[in-house]
């Protein structure tokens, strides 16, 4: 820990390619909880997680859902920890997401799961977390050690870990996202960021959207600014926008659109339209073609859909820590959190 | 519709104990849904709606969970609308919620599931809308005509609807609910409301917690704050709050914490002791012993928790009513919002 205001979160920032790297070229164990899941023909998949991790859960959950057609829900922890609920998850596969695997709730309700019969799968970044040691299989997500409160690389590392065991899961061999380490530091080097950061100085609220893949990279992004910022940050899909919060965006509400490649993308349009039309403070992530009535873009290269959502965060979470420099908070001390947080 | 500001949603809010009656004494078709989906012995329930309904949706995803044991997930539509999936959903009972049962991309991936071998069911506030006529099962939450923008007597009812459903299906006679009515008129009068009104005046965002059964109310209280009072109000499990949001609590930004009976309220206990450390401006709504650092608390009769949601929107739909009227507004008349949404 160094005392330059957010220097670590900086250096974890800048060291995603390199952690991408780590995890592409050895990932123990992936092809082997592959074919166990396949074996098992799942009838259904929970995801459990928190925090920044369940953002990671969520993009998973549009992976499976569109590339293996299962159905897939998001575990509310608190049934089990809370109420008691003692399911019967005979055929399912429980993958819990966690950087630390320290969280208790997680833990437990992994342990719920594993003895209602899911087949339970840990992906955390510590192999020899109580989290790990509770699941069936446990896979390490090889960020390295992260310090800063803030998660950057270890959220980048779960999307990859994940991506790479549905795509194993669904018969691929995972080459396609060796593309990811020379993508990554293109996009760390898009220029935007520094300006979106200025004119958010004196904002007091936010929003962030996008749709698809692209809709946990708007959440996660909310949940940085949060961190780092301390300022009222929403996500929204860019569906759920049009259902009732559109009322409150308003000229002085910055909105960051996450405008993926593809389906996801287009998808966005009537959404952007209507950002446009209520005067909203827009920046644009992705796609420069978006553009139009845009006030920043930041352009990302170009790369398959359903890997998207790891390129797009990494201008997010360099918005996230120049914003907090601008507004002269420390991103790396966080006022009130801790690097493990522990819920039950 | 009358020309006095917000007396739409005012007679709609006050007419809920007359609608969830008419409910009680006439739900035709949910006896039978509920033995058809016994017989499936389903393996899994996936819910999808949007805005307040899928607050509706979170609900019977905690009951279901807790008093089943099953994997339920909530739909991402867009999986089937926009990227086109056609899951296996054979053995999947689908329940698709909504008001109007009009939203395009609600009405296509209910077909897609039912075209996947789901047991579809909607349950809808229009027994002859689309969605009704998409679906295997067509259930009628009979709130009556709904015409103010914001959803309120619909919101109760699809609870209530899903609660009645939800305990016939596990072999119940949804005679508990019986108090419901009575319990609302007592639940509409609770003091406290307006106080908590002219504190929010000035505020320029809103947060809102609750965990467990409460969790959706804390969801769709922000949605209706954000509907009528143009502000960014965000709704977080008492659990998610400590994963890094807490951060941006501070003495002048007003929280709500939605405290249920039971264990679910008791689980929020953690949570409340931080945000009065942090010297929160805090409401409770639910169970006045939690008040301790409150500077409002609003007081619900005692009700079986999971029954409770039905009560503790009452008074958050009234402050979001009245906050809009203390702050010159119109709450019948949001901006940029109509009644029906339609997505894709």
């Amino acid at each position: 820990m160094t005392s330059t205001p957010g220097a670590q979160m900086a250096a974890e920032i800048a060291e995603q390619p390199t952690s991408l790297a780590r995890l592409l070229d050895g990932h123990v164990g992936y092809a082997e909880a592959a074919a166990q899941i396949r074996a098992l023909a799942p009838r259904a998949v929970i995801l459990a997680a928190r925090g920044t991790s369940d953002h990671a859960a969520l993009y998973a959950k549009y992976l499976l859902e569109i590339s293996l057609g299962l159905p897939v829900g998001l575990a509310s922890p608190s049934t089990f920890t809370v109420f008691g609920s003692r399911p019967d998850y005979t055929g399912v596969v429980w993958i819990t997401i966690s950087q630390s695997g320290g969280s208790p709730d997680l833990v437990e309700s992994t342990n719920a799961a594993r003895a209602g019969g899911a087949l339970t799968i840990a992906l955390t970044n510590n192999p020899s977390s109580p989290l790990a040691n509770a699941a069936e299989i446990s896979l390490d997500i090889a960020a390295g050690p992260e310090l800063a409160v803030a998660a950057t690389k270890s959220y980048t590392n779960q999307l990859l870990g994940l991506w790479l065991l549905i795509d194993m899961w669904r018969g691929g061999d995972g080459s396609a996202a060796r593309v990811l380490p020379e993508l990554a530091s293109k996009a760390l080097a898009a220029p935007g960021v520094e300006e979106a950061a200025l004119r958010a100085r004196y904002a007091t609220a936010m929003v962030t959207t996008g749709r698809g893949y692209s809709y946990p990279t708007a959440r996660e992004a909310a949940l940085k600014l949060m961190e780092t910022s301390y300022f009222s940050t929403q996500a929204f899909s860019g569906a759920d926008l049009l259902h009732g919060p559109l009322a409150m965006v308003h000229a002085d509400l910055p909105v960051i659109a996450v405008v993926g490649p593809g389906a996801g993308g287009r998808a966005m349009i009537p959404t952007l339209e209507r950002l446009v039309e209520r005067n909203a403070d827009l920046t644009i992530v992705g796609d420069a073609s978006a553009a139009p009535g845009a006030s920043v873009v930041i352009e990302l290269p170009e790369v398959a859909e359903e890997l998207s959502p790891i390129l797009e965060i990494l201008p997010l979470q360099r918005l996230s820590h120049e914003l907090a420099l601008v507004r002269r908070l420390d991103p790396d001390q966080p006022r009130s959190l801790a690097k493990v947080t522990a819920t039950l």
